[in-house]
Parts: structure tokens; C-alpha cells; sequence
């Protein structure tokens, strides 16, 4: 069976280098879980002595810790160097962007207004960058209630989708004088789902690899159905079914963004053998 | 027959004051026309010795120079100081706004885009604040050939539609990472335009009373007839035709945005007295 993969697939550039930092620095603990994906947690484990933390207090006294690419909440950050921990900093280069101009921002009088989940980490990071008043939201509906100053600067997570951060942004600009908008949305996830509808109009079957549980790639599963009828989830090359490639000439792959790397080569050599 | 008037008609805020201005300063001269309007030119001119200067040229030393509502190029106003020239600035202040933001982030290194119309003395004057480069256009593509900064300010010309507006803003947001949107659009155009239609759905004939050639008056008809058929166009009390309220209640009136209130008033006596 011939194989092709997806122009843009798995990892995004920013867990790609918060993993390579992790490899280099064997010993080290991570501050949360690097990536949603136990397989590799395993990896760095038990190639590289990395350890995973969930909660700060689990941290362990002289390992060297690796902040994740979400990065972490300022006090927390200030907190480590206090204690005397040496940290790497992997926070994605697209997330310390909302946490500078958070802090720019707010330092010069305006009110924020972030576009996204105020659980999410990513969003209390940002946050807590803010010198002044910051107000998270998922709807423009949430604003309704919300009486602004006149200076506003609009910020979104970096996962969310473009149209709905602009239905918020012009809302605002429909009702304050000055609204600076600041896109720091990041193409990544949307980069795998556009490769991945071009790639299924090429094939004739297409293995999407990545966790039964993820949205991420459920959604490319769902993409992929739409133009290749043939099209299955798989987690590991065990999953695999011969009989999804008889009478088939060319496999589409792609992967969930929190596929390692070698999962999908696995996959990709498995069905190269049918 | 009883009348109606809309609750917003005929001159906005910015042009009532600058007649105002003038009609406080008899003897003074208007640098380009007040109002699209020659009766009312010709009532400041009888009723006030206002004069209306079309180019600069011919502005007659020792007379008060009134400036309009649409403002005047910078350099132009450095001029008339220069020439020891004694003015009354009548810019509209919902102009003012876009001059001092033009001026404030151009120095501040934004590159400034203007939705408009170039050779609209309003933008002339807005662009002639710019202490950097500005690029006036009138839809995205225009901006498709151009290499902005990354920092950007969006402003708009008084007079023109929001989702217009929000074409360009969010084409600039989809490609640039910092755009501050400064929404300058004045409502009065469509506050004249909501009350119309409002107002029709009120009354039996309706008059629209302003210039045959005024593309404002004529959209108020286009509002108003859609809503109610039995609507007429005026220019004067001389055009009303009686048999347009024959068998009719209430009849509404609602005037473009260069008909002076006396005009309005002389329509209204006339349609009372059917």
C-alpha cells in the first residue's frame, strides 16, 4: 500500500520545541503535562528521566523544571524563582505574544478583553500578565453587561477560530471609540484540517492517528469522512484493519496535535506492509 | 391634514453648528461651500454677508474666514495664519476626531488607513494630519497590493457605512498582527434614515422634502416608499400637489441632510393647510 502524508500533521511548532527542550534536559520535571498524550509522557519518562507534575506542590527540590507551552500564571513563574528552582521556559512563542501585549496593554490605561476560556491555562496566563482590568469571554453576549472603557484592547487564545474572535471585535468596535486588535490566533490546528481536506481528495482510503477521546482528531476524522467515505481512526498500528485497504491504491495519512511523531511512523509503516 | 415630523431630519449636528458659526460672524467669508444647498447660501449671504469662497484664491483679505464642516488640510490652515488671515473653525468635531488620531498614531509609527473617498475634502484633511504614510481605499482589494506596517490604525470617513468598514478592519485583522480600529463613522446619515422609516410606518402619505438631485433625499424616498407608497419628493412648498392628501389622515415629513429648517418649516405650513 502506498502512503501519503499530510502536508501539515501531529505536533505544532510549539510542543514540537517544548518536547525537544524536555529531551535536552534530562532530570527535569514538567509543570503540567507537556502534551495530552500518555504515550509520550511515558517516553520522557523513561528515555529522559522527565518527570510530569500536575499541581506545583508536587514539584520535587532540585529537578530542573520545564514550563509547558501554555505557559504559567506571573506570581507562579516569580514563585519558582523565589524557591531557587531552575526552570526552561517552554512556553509557545505564539502565547508569551497575548502575555507581552497583555501587559503593554493594560500598562498604558486600556482595558482587555481576551477571547477565550478563562479555565484554560493558556488564558490565566495571560491574565495575570494585566496590570488593570481584564474580561475573558467566549460571545459578544457576555459583554452585554460589561461597561468598558473607551480604550480597548482585544486579544484572543491562540486555538480559537478566526469568525469568532471577529464577531466579538466588532461588536466592541460597534460601540467604543478605540478598539486594538491585537490577532494572536495561531493557524496551527487549522494547518492540519486544511492539509488533511486536501489530502483526502487525493486518496482513496485515509487512517487519521491520534487518541479515540480527542476532539482535535475526531474533527480531522469528521473532515476526512466528508470527501473520503473510507476513512478510520486509528490510536496505534495495532488498531489497523487489513481489510480497510483491499482493492485500494494510495493510504492519506494524518494526525491528531498531540500524535508523537514516532506513533504516526509507526502507523505509516504498518500500513506500507498491507 | 395633520403632520408628522421624523425624529431625526434635515441638517446634522456638525452642519446646524457651523451655520450658527456663520451667522455669528456677518461679514466673513466660507472657505468652500457651508451646505449643498445654494437657498440656504443665499440666505447667509443676503441675511448675513456671508460670503462663499470656492478656492482658495479667492478669499478676500480683511474678511473672517469661516472653515467648514468637512475641516482643511493642515498646510492650508498654516497658510491662512501665515496670511495673517482672522478664522472661525467650523470643522465638524466628529472630523476633528479622525485629524487628531490620524496625527497622534502616525507619530506614534502606525501606518494609517483611511476608508474613504480621496478626493473628498474630509479625507484631504484627515490625510494632511499624517505624520507618516496613509492609504485611503474604498474596499479590501485595494488593499491587497499594498505592504503595510505591522502596526496599523483604521480609520473611517464620517459618512460611511459600519459593515463596509468592518470589510477592510477585518481583512487588516486576518493579516497583521496589531490593528487599532478607531471607529470615526457618525450615525447622523442613518439616524435621518432609521427615523424615516419609522415615521412611515406611522402615516398614510409621506413628503420627503430636499434637492430632485440630493442622493441623501433620494434614498429617504427609497426608505420611505418601500414602506409607504404614497410617498412624494419636494423640493419647495411649490411642488406639494393636493391630491397627494386627498382621503388622508396624517401625513409625515422627513428632510435630507442639506435642507435648511426653514425650508422644512414652509413645507410643513403649506401641507397643514390642505
Amino acid at each position: 500500500m502506498e502512503v501519503r502524508l499530510a502536508e501539515s500533521l501531529g505536533f505544532c511548532f510549539g510542543v514540537r520545541r517544548a518536547i525537544e527542550m524536555a529531551e535536552e534536559n534530562p532530570g527535569s520535571q514538567t509543570y503540567g503535562p507537556l502534551i495530552h498524550n500518555p504515550d509520550e509522557i511515558k517516553r520522557l519518562k523513561e528515555d529522559f528521566d522527565v518527570w510530569t507534575t500536575n499541581r506545583p506542590e508536587d514539584l520535587a527540590v532540585g529537578r530542573k523544571v520545564i514550563i509547558r507551552t501554555h505557559g504559567i500564571p506571573k506570581d507562579r513563574l516569580a514563585q519558582l524563582d523565589r524557591e531557587g528552582y531552575e526552570y526552561v521556559d517552554a512556553t509557545c512563542p505564539f502565547v508569551k505574544k497575548p502575555q507581552e501585549i497583555c501587559a503593554r496593554m493594560s500598562a498604558q490605561g486600556y482595558d482587555i478583553v481576551i477571547f477565550g476560556d478563562a479555565s484554560h491555562p493558556e488564558v490565566q496566563g495571560v491574565v495575570s500578565y494585566a496590570d488593570g482590568p481584564t474580561y475573558v469571554v467566549q460571545s459578544p453576549s457576555e459583554l452585554s453587561s460589561i461597561k468598558l472603557k473607551s480604550k480597548i484592547a482585544v486579544i484572543s487564545q491562540t486555538t480559537r477560530k478566526f469568525q469568532e474572535f471577529m464577531a466579538i471585535v466588532e461588536y466592541l468596535i460597534a460601540r467604543y471609540p478605540e478598539v486594538a486588535v491585537f490577532n494572536t490566533i495561531c493557524n496551527a490546528t487549522f494547518d492540519n484540517q486544511d492539509a488533511a481536506r486536501e489530502l483526502a481528495r487525493e486518496v482513496d482510503v485515509m487512517v487519521v492517528v491520534g487518541g479515540k477521546n480527542s476532539s482535535n482528531t475526531k474533527q480531522l476524522l469528521a473532515i476526512a469522512s466528508e470527501i473520503c467515505p473510507d476513512s478510520y481512526l486509528v490510536e496505534r498500528a495495532v488498531d489497523l484493519d487489513p481489510s480497510w485497504f483491499v482493492n485500494k491504491q494510495l493510504c492519506g495519512v494524518t494526525a491528531g496535535a498531540s500524535t508523537p511523531k514516532w506513533v504516526i511512523d509507526e502507523v505509516v509503516e504498518a500500513i506500507k506492509r498491507f
